[in-house]
């Protein structure tokens, strides 16, 4: 599916972070800010997100280092460092992998050791066009830039405000919205 | 769909331009390279992609004034200003409109009036929080910021290599893996 926005005014654009790393950016905010070691289901309950998604985001984070799992009765989760080292571009990354915004980057960046094939642009499948490709290189200076971008603002950053809590009521309204799109 | 790339060795991120804006790049670095002005036909034939794509391309390009359409018989499209005057931010608002990781942020930079609701992350519908959401105002600092980064790069930036001109044989292989999408 491709969208045109500015034939389609009040349609959103699609470069956008999917929802599941939205609410993880909600549910560090909200830890930055208790800065407790709570069990999923008390974040849960803090933060109005549904208890299937703190889950599912807490592993995405425990695995990326930026939260520490606790074990034992009083056990649970609590930021891996200060929020002041963790950057937008760490928590998107937890959730989405590689920051490239075409396909044929982000195989190149593959951690996972994938080969520095291109991909079909936006697609899984590569593309086998490698170096022949005229396009070759270049997103990956563009990527770099939004990355670093991504790097300069930080999880205390996001925390700051003039709102002092999470509203769990305000979050739950927030779910109900997605409870589909997250099942 | 929720994709967390990190446990999917070799799936993509989801933080992605969409495949129309990806053609819109490699049409304007084809346009860039060339200097000349050409009928839709001729830029089809020339780059590889199909003609369809080339149409929807140039019509949200001359939309946003990055591309004009010279009427006639020598008519055809040609690039509106240098190509040191056109950055990746104004390739990707031409196809996808304003960048904003998160549509909350998308619906309060509306050019086209809307108003300034928060919406549903990532989804369509506005989530009616607006001030209420502890995020309120967080993501327009990132947004911003990646902006600014994507103002940094510029179409000249992306027509230069060594690699010549584009070869339509593997523009047409890259297209014939995207047929199916752009129908």
């Amino acid at each position: 599916m491709v969208r045109l926005n500015p034939s389609t005014p009040g349609k959103p654009a699609m470069f956008r972070i999917n929802k599941l790393t939205d609410y993880a950016v909600v549910l560090l905010v909200d830890m930055a800010r208790s800065d407790k070691v709570r069990a999923a289901q008390q974040i849960a309950v803090d933060t109005g997100v549904p208890l299937p998604t703190v889950a599912k985001v807490m592993k995405a984070l425990v695995r990326s280092a930026l939260v520490v799992s606790h074990r034992g009765a009083n056990g649970g989760y609590g930021l891996a460092r200060p929020a002041q080292a963790i950057t937008v571009a760490d928590m998107i990354q937890a959730l989405e992998g590689p920051i490239a915004l075409t396909a044929c980057v982000a195989r190149g960046e593959d951690p996972f050791g994938g080969a520095r094939d291109l991909a079909a642009p936006g697609g899984d499948e590569p593309c086998g066009l490698g170096g022949l490709c005229p396009m070759h290189g270049h997103w990956d200076t563009v990527n770099r830039r939004v990355e670093n971008a991504l790097r300069t603002v930080t999880l205390a950053d996001m925390a700051q405000g003039s709102l002092p809590a999470f509203d769990p009521a305000i979050t739950r309204q927030r779910a109900a919205l997605l409870a589909g799109d997250l099942a």
